[in-house]
């Protein structure tokens, strides 16, 4: 296992865990909660790989994936998992999470002959749609489509940035790193500041 | 571009400015509002190729569906849409629309090699399955489901008669064009009328 | 017409009624009705063909499935099906149609060429993501996910047991019944003593 698949695998986990504390909220019960760390985690990337036709999806046969949405579960289960110190580490993760998800969504819908354009919605349907599936599934608004957190926007202007990197030739793997910093960069700086879209 | 071209973006423009409006009502911001209006114009389409097995589903790679998305949410976001007289015209383009989406839905299905009975529902499904998973998006029950405006119904008889005509080897233009026309004064003779389907 | 087909009819006719008495509380019209029949009846097998990418999913071109559905859905209409006998056998033939269901799903999912785990987690989509996604369509939280039944706990334990009746070369067919008798006795079995999975 290589160092960009440790990274990936620690973003499920934190994408998880994330689905598991909104299970919660919602008083779901153990399966409920695996289902919704599972969406979570991985409903983005499998929405992808249906629209693009990659089949079967990502997720199909990893049994690691199976594992790391089981042991968020458990885990998050015993240990309350809500103090400030691990919420704040978790925001964090996701922070970055998100950035590697657009990343590799850009790459696996260029690597299946998808556009510039499309690979750029991909990678934005790759790092958002797991959390949008999940509200659907607790019967609420997804807060991705609300006013808040300029979540999308971060997806967008750092996939973009990628995508003209790779334009210009350059090195695939510090294009990755930097446009993930960027994500995340953008990401926090917008929390902090409060930014966000205005409303339609 | 020829003639069916132009009515077809026509009316997914039409359709992504109603899924604007519906993202308005729900307070939603601009990426929001683009998801919403994407959804309502290639959801229904997307969930038909994803069921018989078109892929990648019909819009991924066309520039101009995102375009037109993209052109709908902006133009809805300036300039407020919210008269009379434009409300009605989106009601009149919305009711062909719908036709001609059933028809397309239709013929998308046969050439997949699908049975007539099944094109008819990939058909309803490409028309009106948009408009139902925006609802969902919306977190609320898709207005589709609910008594109300014979939506459905109108597809499944202007549907229905386009296959008859086909089977009796009329020209498919001129079945296509009396089909559209069947779909949409259904429709606008049910809202005028406030004809419904018994509650269940 | 083989027995497993009639069987496996059998319980798609009570998932549908069970759709359709869901779409009444709703108060939806006869259309949605047939629409969150044939989602309850064929929504779980839907997801898991696309996920592992069967394609067509598999009711397309399957007409008696329409018919049935169809049929479910007037004979709900007509006869109100509300008395507690008929409850009470909806409820009967509803378990052993979840342990068929899952069993099918798993069998579906390893000719396939899916592994053992997902092969599991196929056969639990495939029983009651169905009645997940008609819980969506009514815009409520999904029973599944909520304490209450141990629904798919019973598809768990007894889609486990079948995995390793057919690692010890047990006869296919004695494997089935005895499966799908475990999944319908521990449902049954659950909701008699009212067990329930722990909130997370």
């Amino acid at each position: 296992m290589d160092t960009l698949q440790i990274i990936s695998y620690t973003g499920v986990f934190v994408f998880a865990v994330t689905g598991v504390l909104k299970a919660r909220t919602k008083r779901f019960d153990i399966f409920g909660a695996v289902v919704l760390a599972f969406v979570t985690a991985y409903g983005g990337g499998t929405i992808r790989d249906l629209l693009i036709g990659v089949r079967p999806v990502n997720w199909v046969n990893d049994n690691l994936a199976l594992v790391i949405v089981v042991l968020s579960t458990i885990i998050t289960f015993f240990f309350k998992l809500n103090t400030t110190l691990i919420k704040k580490s978790i925001f964090w993760v996701d922070a970055f999470g998100i950035g590697l998800f657009t990343i590799v969504g850009i790459q696996v819908a260029l690597r299946a002959g998808i556009s510039n354009g499309y690979a750029l919605v991909m990678g934005i349907i790759t790092a958002t749609f797991g959390g949008l599936l999940a509200d659907v599934l607790c019967n609420k608004v997804p807060s991705i489509l609300k006013p808040g957190e300029l979540y999308a926007t971060a997806c967008l202007l750092g996939g973009g940035l990628y995508l003209v990197m790779l334009n210009y030739h350059l090195q695939s793997e510090t294009s990755m790193i930097i446009s993930i910093l960027v994500i995340a960069s953008i990401r926090i700086f917008a929390i902090r500041k409060k930014l966000q879209l205005p409303i339609i």
